[in-house]
């Protein structure tokens, strides 16, 4: 989920003192219902150290009604609380019904520090995650509502931080010997928190990522996205007091994670240099398909991207040169009246390809969290639900030892246009533009906003998301085929080195 | 969820020739709305070789409209089927709404057969039972109802109908080698299958366990559960619908396991006896309660049982010789305000024991499927989901290295009816017996179905429940000390051979 994200978001003095005012304010009076309503709230803080947690619970409190909440420091656990299941001193912290707890670390200290200290045995983790995963289903079935808020920061700055707390008398000693062990060992500690978000966001208790590199813009989303938390729990509350549902938009657009926007989309490739990359890259992926052929390893690619992205031109070059038998394209319109009887993710399952054999998709299961949500083909908590789902059902394959990569192709709405533009004028190509497209293009913002919150949530260790820059078909085209080519190349090392 | 199960029952021909005639009726009238509700349908058939999964299939379709269901077995997988997930193969047999798929054997032969075969690695097992709770959760989230059988016989009964098959030509090829080796090694066959049950018994799709030594009584009760289970999906249908909840009785009580009705109640033992064994088992327990303080292994034990039953005596004669600063007693009664305000299980987390120390619960967190669910303090989807709850926290002490125990203490309706009598003439006594014992007496039945599915339901290999026959209190009180002494010593050896 970290790869995603862009550690460069920032916002001006002015925007803070307004969202501040305004935010404050609104969770003041949002506080106050959750005490009528008699919904308790639990606050999670993790991230990295030196991202900002302790001045974040400060800034937050504020807006707070101080006889409403406890803030909780879990350092180190004390000799009491290790003579007891590590969930203990969590359990007996729980918040009454109108009451918030806020967490400054939290039960995630032992799935992420205490697991980079080797403080417990990697046999024992499946059981703590487990564990974790069944105390949060069990509060939030109980009307708990659980936020949990990740603040990221890059080695970089971490180290910088460190340093300036070291050079001050009086913030010196907050800076421990543990500490400079997480930074010069970043990336381990970074693989051990990535999983951690993987294997316990789920959809009743998920995470929420807080670029922390500046701290003016991870106080206003936190400010936000906790008040946005309030306010849905307390609709979710009247809704089934009311015994109906409604769909009301959530107001924290602003600061959902802008992986899109960090692509930069001026990259590009000259015809000479695409020819010459092109030709080096098949006779690889040729030799490279045969041997997935006999080490029996399963590939599974995904193609998803704005329409008129240039998915199915980088679908050919990708296939032609590939041994027939050996891959399988399958594309993905609306479902069928068979499809519409079953499970969505159904007609995928279906198509799963055999070990040795790859299987690539033109339009994916991700349907469900972009065209159906914006459509409202499916309910807010089914394509909530779905994140987990998906990964899931990914996380099965790559344990059955697949290689599953999906691509996002990306062009930017100007690019779009002239593309449509050039497929009306064009008779061969007319048949590829229809009404819809055009009604689609205006919900772009929409689709913008999904497709960013679907790749933070499902770009997994083992099933990435490659966000690939397709304003210039020559690179994209290269993109695909080298990375797939790469990602190939190490799953057969990898399985070469364990028989 | 086995050991509490009395394979010893059975019914008359003429009790099942009228189950039959009406619950086949029954069924088919249900399948025929769940095909015009559009609700699908997945019945898991598993258990021991030789317990019937086959005939057992076959006379429950014989109720069943034939163009409305699909009967899968499911053997070794093909070569197809191995060189991809091993849920692919379940993924692509999924009912389409309103029909039925049957499955003799099913996704959970990953976990059991194949584990017995040495198959699948010991460190898979977390993954593949993770891949199995998701598929079912993601069904059941999606409408589907997963009706999952377990059927039962005891390592004689399997060897008897072994030899009966193979002493026939027609049916000889039926008994394999591989079935012979688990019958050799029943008894690790059967502590894979109690661990698979215990970790899959999951609310949205929990386990049923038919005794499957006498064929008519199991197929008596499979054909009431399918039924029971399709009427209830079909009531939770129409209550999302309309929007509202409604308790209606489940009709097949008669057969649910019965595992109060299996305690020899006229277990007694003389004074003289009870003198004798009582002075050594205190001598014991008071050597072994100072080992576990310096091993650090925390102890839980809860009492449960009939009022007046004689919870507090056998409490009393528990701690008299213990070292009163190593363990305490909880008595519960109905929750304060405080503890209203919290989720039901926080009230006995706070008293969690430390590493080394005993904790006892007079009555305990069974109170959810007890009392609450009797007079109605909670909803029925609460008291469901509380039997994975409550194996979930005590599976999470077990894992912290807890012993963790649970008494039921059984008298019948008149020991207790004396007992209450006695109570009520003796003046120092008086105070022990209210108006609510007699209302609780008149609910008598009621209570005795939740004790028996609690029994099965949360007696677990981590966590046991103890059936203490307690009409004769030396008895009772002799069984509830031995079995602590003997749980401790078994913990104790343990602790010592791992450190």
């Amino acid at each position: 989920m970290l790869e995603k994200i862009d550690l460069s978001k920032k916002i001006d003095k002015e925007t803070y003192k307004d969202t501040k005012t305004e935010q404050s304010e609104r969770l003041g009076l949002l506080q106050r219902e959750c005490k009528e309503a008699g919904i308790p709230v639990m606050i999670v803080f993790e991230g990295m150290g030196a991202s900002g947690k302790g001045t974040q619970i400060n800034r937050l409190i504020q807006a707070l009604d101080p006889r409403g909440f406890d803030v909780y420091a879990n350092d180190k656990s004390t000799e009491e609380e290790r003579m007891r299941p590590f969930l203990w001193r969590f359990w007996t912290k729980l918040p009454a019904q109108g009451r918030i707890a806020l967490f400054d670390r939290s039960w995630y200290r032992q799935v992420t520090i205490e697991r980079f200290e080797g403080k417990i045995p990697e046999m024992a983790l499946p059981e703590a995650f487990q564990d974790i995963q069944s105390f949060e289903r069990q509060l939030t079935d109980d009307g708990m509502v659980i936020i949990k808020l990740f603040l990221y920061i890059s080695k970089e700055e971490q180290k910088k931080r460190f340093n300036r707390l070291e050079a001050s008398k009086e913030t010196s000693w907050r800076v421990t010997e543990e500490d400079w062990k997480r930074n010069k060992e970043y990336g381990r500690f970074l693989e051990i928190s990535e999983e951690m978000l993987q294997r316990t966001d789920m959809d009743y208790a998920p995470w929420t990522i807080i670029e922390g590199t500046d701290r003016e813009y991870a106080s206003a989303k936190i400010i936000t996205q906790v008040a946005d938390c309030l306010e849905d729990a307390l609709r979710q509350r009247k809704i089934r007091g009311e015994r109906k549902e409604k769909e009301v938009p959530v107001r924290s657009e602003k600061y959902q994670s802008g992986v899109l926007s960090g692509a930069d989309l001026s990259k590009t490739m000259t015809k000479e240099e695409y020819k010459r990359e092109m030709r080096r890259l098949k006779e690889t992926l040729e030799s490279l398909h045969s041997q997935i052929y006999r080490l029996r390893i399963p590939v599974v690619l995904g193609f998803e991207g704005w329409d008129a992205a240039g998915k199915g031109g980088a679908i050919k070059r990708l296939t032609s040169h590939l041994d027939p038998r050996g891959y399988k394209v399958y594309p993905t319109s609306a479902p069928n009246d068979l499809e519409r009887v079953h499970h969505y993710l159904w007609r995928f399952w279906n198509h799963v390809p055999k070990a040795g054999h790859i299987a690539i998709f033109d339009r994916t299961w991700y349907g469900r969290v972009l065209v159906e949500r914006i459509e409202g083909f499916c309910s807010k908590s089914e394509w909530k639900q779905a994140y987990q789902e998906i990964n899931e059902m990914e996380n099965h394959m790559a344990n059955a030892g697949a290689v599953v990569i999906k691509f996002w192709l990306h062009i930017d709405k100007d690019e779009q246009e002239k593309r449509f533009k050039e497929r009306q004028e064009n008779p061969s190509k007319q048949w590829k533009i229809t009404e819809e497209d055009w009604r689609n293009r205006e919900k772009w913002d929409q689709y913008e906003s999904a497709v960013n919150e679907m790749l933070v949530r499902t770009s997994t260790t083992y099933a990435p998301w490659v966000v690939v820059e397709a304003n210039c078909k020559y690179y994209a085209r290269i993109k695909v085929l080298k990375t797939v080519v790469e990602a190939l190349e190490s799953e057969i090392k990898k399985s070469k080195k364990n028989s």
